[in-house]
């Protein structure tokens, strides 16, 4: 029998260990056009916060009792669909569980490059087309432009961080201390902000941007909100554009972001968007292009922070929200 | 000699009628292509208040002591520019006094349409190219969209009403007070939200929704920012955009908005745009020819609320911050 984590109760505020609770998935056969697949790294990301929730968003809340979902990378130990075989390593999004059987239509073959093959659940995966697109199509961002990026650090940020560089642009990274953001610099960030150095963001931004030689920025990623959105616009250049597909500050707390700079949005000209990277599924190619040229020429650096065993999911879940993540975090089955 | 509102102190918080003080301009004779101009109309509008503040922005900071300025209508009294006569309408930018001289390059000849010369300092002037251009490209507002407009009773709202029934969109207006909500439904709006009848404008616009069959709205007209702003992100369907070209709520306070529903931009994608009606300036032919479209129908509606002297003008200009004007605030002088 596989065994799997549900949401036993939607958590108020900060999920607790006791939201959770191990189930057991009762053995069957196969349909047709199934297989079953043996997980061996499953994700936890700051987006499974919301379905926790019961409410209507982009994707729907888990089902209390049920198994949870989300992304997973395994082996297919029995197959009932044509071109599947077992043996095939491949990613889908049943995870929250040791085995999962899925339609083969939601399960993709792994490319055949030579990265591990966790690397498609994070820079290689949702992740990292959320900083690549967002990046290039949501912020438009191009050769030249001053870049920030708040949690630099994290699967997001980090690809960002990479791709910006890449492409010619100036980049600022926040990571909460030294140790992140020191990594965050070996990425190729030309600044960090240590977001947990007891400085306001804003002032510390002002400090980076000094150092860069640059009166503002053009370009902001936001993966969290609050303080972070606050002083990005209180430094943002003259038709600054802003990504935003995270706001980790206020998913426990559901907290009212306090803005002070919101009124340089008309002057400045201003633009915010938010997205969700299922939106850009169908221009898929362009981000396996792009990040396989970096992948092909040795420069696309990656960190994990690994937990191990299904049993120490909700601990890497819950670390997500304490900044416990150099890299991507992940759970090693 | 012409007489001219100065600056004497910068307000803190809200202007007082203490920061005002009337100078007098010594005479002077023209030199070449200068017009010397009675100014008939003086026009006062919310953005005024961000240049009585030292800082760096859009337009320049008034100079403390020196004649103030501000769109004007008027008529040329003596000329030295090639092209312009006495008796000549006119309008410019030398408000906040009684007689101006103007390089001509400066003023703009009144179109020959039959309209009271004062609408140029409103639906047909800068507020009402505001209005155009934030719903028609800032915001990209198409036959079928909901269109939510926050003082839907003032000189931009107004304007952007109208232009949204003429194009066939479902229009919200929020106002303050039964007689200016009567007014903004007499220019089409289908249902109105009064911000002063004591209910949550997140409450009062999910009613306005009902009533006109709507589960949301895709067009955020936004004057006044703070508590507004946070109603229509917690109403906005996926894709929603809002044009913001205003923040009135916090233009004397400097305080922070709380923004409750910040985190719904990531879900349903969606677009915060700040801008300028100066942006647009070469587009200047399209406003024309769309809003003398509706002059020539005789369907456009316009009111003014009108205090007479020069010496009134501090009160026309405090009067906005308090709603004390329904359409266009002017000063007839």
């Amino acid at each position: 029998m596989a065994r799997a984590w549900s949401l036993k109760a939607r958590p108020q505020g900060m999920p607790q260990h006791t939201d959770f609770a191990m189930i057991t998935i009762p053995d069957r056969p196969l349909a047709a056009g199934e297989v079953r697949i043996a997980n061996r790294w499953l994700s936890v990301d700051p987006y499974m916060r919301g379905r926790m929730n019961d409410v209507k968003s982009y994707v729907p809340p888990f089902v209390l009792g049920e198994p949870m979902q989300g992304g997973a990378v395994g082996e297919i130990v029995e197959s009932n669909a044509d071109g599947f075989a077992v043996g095939d390593k491949v990613q889908h999004m049943m995870g929250w569980r040791d085995e999962a059987v899925v339609p083969a239509a939601q399960v993709q073959k792994l490319p055949a490059i030579d990265v591990p093959e966790q690397a498609f659940l994070g820079q290689l995966g949702m992740p990292g087309m959320t900083g690549y697109f967002g990046l290039t199509e949501v912020a438009a961002a191009k050769s030249g432009d001053v870049v920030f990026v708040s949690a630099a650090a994290g699967a997001v940020g980090s690809t960002v961080v990479q791709i910006a560089k890449a492409r010619g642009m100036t980049v600022i990274g926040s990571a909460g201390g030294a140790d992140k953001c020191d990594w965050v610099r070996s990425l190729g960030a030309d600044a960090v902000v240590d977001y947990k150095a007891g400085v306001p963001v804003v002032k510390a931004l002002g400090e980076a941007l000094k150092t860069v030689g640059a009166d503002g920025i053009d370009v902001y990623f936001d993966n969290v909100g609050g303080e972070h959105l606050d002083a990005a616009l209180a430094h943002a250049r003259m038709r600054a554009r802003f990504a935003v597909c995270g706001m980790i500050e206020v998913y426990n707390s559901g907290a009212a972001t306090e803005l002070r700079y919101l009124a340089r949005l008309i002057g400045n000209r201003i633009q915010i968007r938010g997205f969700i990277v299922s939106d850009y599924m169908d221009r898929q190619a362009d981000f396996v292009r792009d990040m396989g040229a970096l992948v092909a020429a040795g420069t696309l650096k990656r960190e994990e922070t690994v937990h191990d065993g299904l049993d120490a999911m909700p601990d890497a879940f819950l670390g997500l929200f304490s900044g416990g993540n150099r890299g991507k975090m992940l759970v090693r089955v």
